[in-house]
């Protein structure tokens, strides 16, 4: 298997924990897309992933996956026993629910907020973020304090059980992490007060996956 | 179960088409949820979703399930064959892949036209749509020129196979079909030329779960 890289990229990091956690590592080649560049907006990479974003899973047959919950579906099922996306029924449901606020109120938000709002990854990514739409700037803006009331919502939520699904480590821990390093990336403070999310934060971080991911 | 649903919704419809897919219209009960008068923002409501949309799932032990996805997903495993969001690693891959880009290039894209710049459902909602920001009619337009690209995506995948995700119906399916019934809702016109996703329409259209769905 290939993934097509940004080796600093938050979204990529999700995958590069979902791979350490399966015990894949090992089955992965990294091909590394420049996204300063803008290369993920040029044809040969729209044709791997027409919405033009990283990570994108290449199978061995050609198969292109893009979008990190699918990503971690596919490598979390390999071996019949997917704990990342939930082995019932109501597991599958709750983390999938978490999984979906974790991306739109948490790393999806900061992500609108660092690439309309900031100058992002440089000039020429930027030319492909509608420079010259007027709302750009006041559109970010928002979107990073609905990524800080996801923060709080996160830190509301972990306040009553140890991951954000429950009782065991998820795939929507993997995708609250990731919005957390891109908050830091990005310079938006998480709030002083959050603490049940600051302690979980610190728990993550020890474990294996997290201190060495893949790649 | 009960559903906290608003009928005429597009995305209720969604889980209404899955009950009926699983046959099992009969278990659930609807409890209408009044949008218009902005009771799925007030905080009763926020306490069974924070997120402010429905449907939500209400299973039996009081757990609350937002996210059609996620809804899904509890549904469509319930009876260990998971038709709907894939059985095998490489099916659940591109169906949760398939089932994301209808959202955010269609069905979401045509939410935030209709909620943003047009009327959406009348004042009292509106309210709860930051009607004070400057840049909020420019980015519904935005969104709504992302949805017709979006129809034209899903055009281009279905000259090449029979449904959203392949050889077989799924909920990636069910999102497409969600996302043209809300933009003919909202007066998004779909290109003419996208004959293969009208074809796909017309046959989508004739499915029992569709001409019939639960509620
Ligand atoms: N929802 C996507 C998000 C992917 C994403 O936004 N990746 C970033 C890198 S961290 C990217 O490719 N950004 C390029 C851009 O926005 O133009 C996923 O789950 O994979
Ligand atoms: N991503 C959500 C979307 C739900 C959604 O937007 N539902 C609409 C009704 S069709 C809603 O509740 N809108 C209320 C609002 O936006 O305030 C899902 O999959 O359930």
């Amino acid at each position: 298997m290939k993934i097509h890289d940004f080796a600093i990229g938050p979204n990529p990091a999700r995958v590069r924990i979902a791979l350490a956690e399966k015990g894949l590592a090992s089955d992965v080649t990294f091909v590394p897309v420049d996204l300063p560049g803008a290369e993920h907006k040029q044809p040969a990479f729209l044709e791997k992933n027409p919405t033009g974003t990283v990570p994108v899973l290449e199978l061995d047959d050609g198969l292109f996956i893009s979008e990190c919950t699918a990503i971690t579906e596919y490598l979390d099922n390999l071996d019949g026993n997917p704990v990342l996306t939930g082995r019932t029924p109501r597991e599958k449901a709750v983390i999938h629910m978490m999984q979906k606020r974790a991306e739109s109120e948490l790393i999806d938000a900061v992500g609108i907020y660092f690439h309309h709002a900031t100058p992002g990854l440089g000039d020429k990514m930027l030319a492909y973020k509608s420079p010259d739409w007027d709302g750009r700037q006041a559109w970010g803006e928002r979107s990073r304090d609905r990524a800080v009331a996801g923060m709080r919502y996160f830190d509301k939520v972990l306040r009553d059980q140890p991951y954000v699904a429950g009782q065991a480590f998820s795939m929507a821990d993997i995708t609250v992490w990731g919005g957390l390093a891109f908050a830091d990336f990005a310079r938006i403070a998480i709030p002083e007060d959050c603490a049940a999310l600051a302690a979980w934060r610190a728990r993550v971080a020890e474990r294996p996956s997290v201190r060495s991911p893949a790649g």
